[in-house]
């Protein structure tokens, strides 16, 4: 009988045993899959952070050429050093109302990269804040807009006075204001580079976004 | 003897049976995770689709737009009714290189749309496909910038030949160009609203990556 008895409980110890064994296998099981995603995690994170800091250095090169775009045509004002009884003949960037709008537009985007910095900064201290990736992108986005319908207008305008249009009747200005066309084409490209610069910037956070 | 042996076996089951219900626990837990992601994830799944459709209809509407905006440009031609002995007075889009480069950028845009619905197909099947939702992103940002900046050359050009420029001695053409400038307004608006569209597609596309 003692046999038996012994013989049965062995039977139960066994299978227990062996349960047992899976159940530490299994329990070992999570943990193991939690550290391999923590070890690709922090790659992850600092390759973000390198995005963070490229799209902070753009921003710093963004800001240069907007207001250099800015000043320069804000600043332009040529008068020619001849003149008549009743008019004197001078030409500065608001004799042309697509020359103000570049100023504008200019400006705004200066001031929008200058108060997006903060913003650029938290991305680079927290790789995995995507709120403020976001709200770049849609900003950048519209800024894009905003900067190439300025220098598109700008550019417009300075290619009408470079070399008139005999169709319209539209004569070139630029034999008379020479110094005046050329800072202004200067501008044109100050502006065009900011617009390049915004659409980096723009690809830039799809790419950091997608990687979330 | 026997009844020491029975005690002792006794004693050994007891904690073996907790140990196999500790194991049964520890491998139930992951797949009731399991369970829980997949739950989680089919509504996401919804509500990407959604927004792939979305996607899809403001890309028809923006088809029909650019297409708007380049075949009124393209096939704007106005001749007036009165000529000299030497030149009949006429005008149409290439007379002017800022509407030419509006029916060039316009046109591209078309074209663009129409091949990227079979991409905003494959996200509304495919949610969770990244790439072609990135392309698209990347790609719409560019004809943000392309579509802008033709709006705006043209915008430029269209407000001088509604109000001329005094200062720089450039007169209105739209007393006698009536048609042709109403015409020409129309497509710069219909081009506006396809930066427009294009902006919000770029701003769908990244609110879909967000959530992935």
């Amino acid at each position: 009988m003692a046999i038996n008895i012994n013989e049965t409980k062995s039977a139960e110890i066994k299978p227990s045993k062996s349960k047992s064994g899976k159940g530490k296998a299994a329990a070992l099981g999570p943990p193991i899959i939690v550290a391999a995603t923590k070890a690709t995690s922090d790659p992850k994170g600092g390759w973000k952070r390198g995005v963070g800091i490229f799209d902070f250095v753009l921003r710093l090169a963004a800001i240069g050429a907007a207001l250099a775009a800015t000043a320069t045509m804000g600043t332009t004002d040529q008068t020619l050093p001849f003149f008549t009884q009743f008019l004197q003949f001078q030409a500065s960037y608001d004799d042309l109302p697509a020359f103000t709008y570049f100023v504008i537009a200019n400006g705004v985007a200066s001031a929008y990269l200058v108060l997006s910095l903060p913003f650029s900064i938290v991305c680079i201290v927290r790789p995995h804040v995507v709120g403020a990736r976001l709200l770049l992108l849609i900003l950048d986005t519209v800024m894009v807009a905003l900067t190439t319908s300025g220098a598109a207008a700008a550019a417009s305008i300075v290619y009408l006075a470079h070399n008139g249009n005999p169709n319209t009747n539209w004569n070139a200005i630029c034999q008379q204001f020479n110094d005046f066309c050329q800072r202004v084409s200067g501008a044109v490209v100050a502006s065009f580079i900011t617009a390049l610069i915004f659409v980096f910037l723009v690809v830039l956070s799809a790419v950091a976004l997608r990687r979330n």
